[in-house]
């Protein structure tokens, strides 16, 4: 189910699994289980990060440091990527990353460099999106 | 002249041409030249840019703005790379770049994606700290 109330891009559909959406963002999860690594994908027309109004950006900083937090907690992530780049899909989407020394791109970017491909069972996305939603609600 | 009133790392430094300081950030520009790319470096002792206080990060936004414009009316840039990423240095400083559909590594990221080397003359590193010191002040 697709819950999301707006048009998203549909390479960055095929590429994540959706956890929820809050207060006019779409959460999502990368496809790939061998990093940790959420996308914030607001509801704008806007295609820099820059250029959202003060109220929406003030707000997606928060959301990203409440998922960057469920990223450590969770993944045991040692550090937080965290950007806004859109060169090849332009509708804007927010990349929260968790890294970890071990983890099989580190300490290189996870844009542009393969790494072994290994999947989420649709229990844990549940369970994440759980989690995660959960984990907001008491940060936020 | 190095006018920063904190320590930066010096792989930074090395990396970066310092253009000014500005409100506890130091605004540096990097040293190739092919891509256009701004650093700013907050005085903080946080790594995490979510863990700044909301006022130093709403600052920071302010200023990513304002440096995503110049690059763009400057360097006529067509899409703006926001990023912290501190996988390499742990010190913590923000991305903003500069792509343009021709730049030599479009549609790839800056980071890990080795590119022709080309070097601001000392006139261009002095008229850009003057011209971006003015539209800040001018924008902000």
């Amino acid at each position: 189910m697709n819950s999301n109330p707006f048009d998203i891009d549909p390479r960055l559909l095929h590429d994540s699994h959706e956890l929820f959406s809050w207060n006019q963002c779409n959460i999502r999860l990368h496809k790939n289980a061998s990093i940790p690594w959420l996308l914030i994908i607001p509801q704008t027309d806007h295609v820099e990060l820059c250029d959202l109004p003060t109220d929406q950006l003030s707000q997606i900083n928060q959301l990203s440091k409440v998922l960057g937090d469920y990223l450590k907690t969770t993944f045991s992530c040692e550090k937080i990527n965290f950007a806004a780049i859109g060169n090849v899909v332009q509708q804007l989407h927010i990349h929260v990353v968790g890294r970890h020394r071990n983890d099989p791109v580190w300490p290189d970017v996870v844009w542009g460099n393969p790494y072994p491909k290994t999947e989420y069972s649709p229990a844990q996305i549940s369970q994440h999106a759980d989690d995660l939603l959960a984990y907001i609600h008491q940060e936020l």
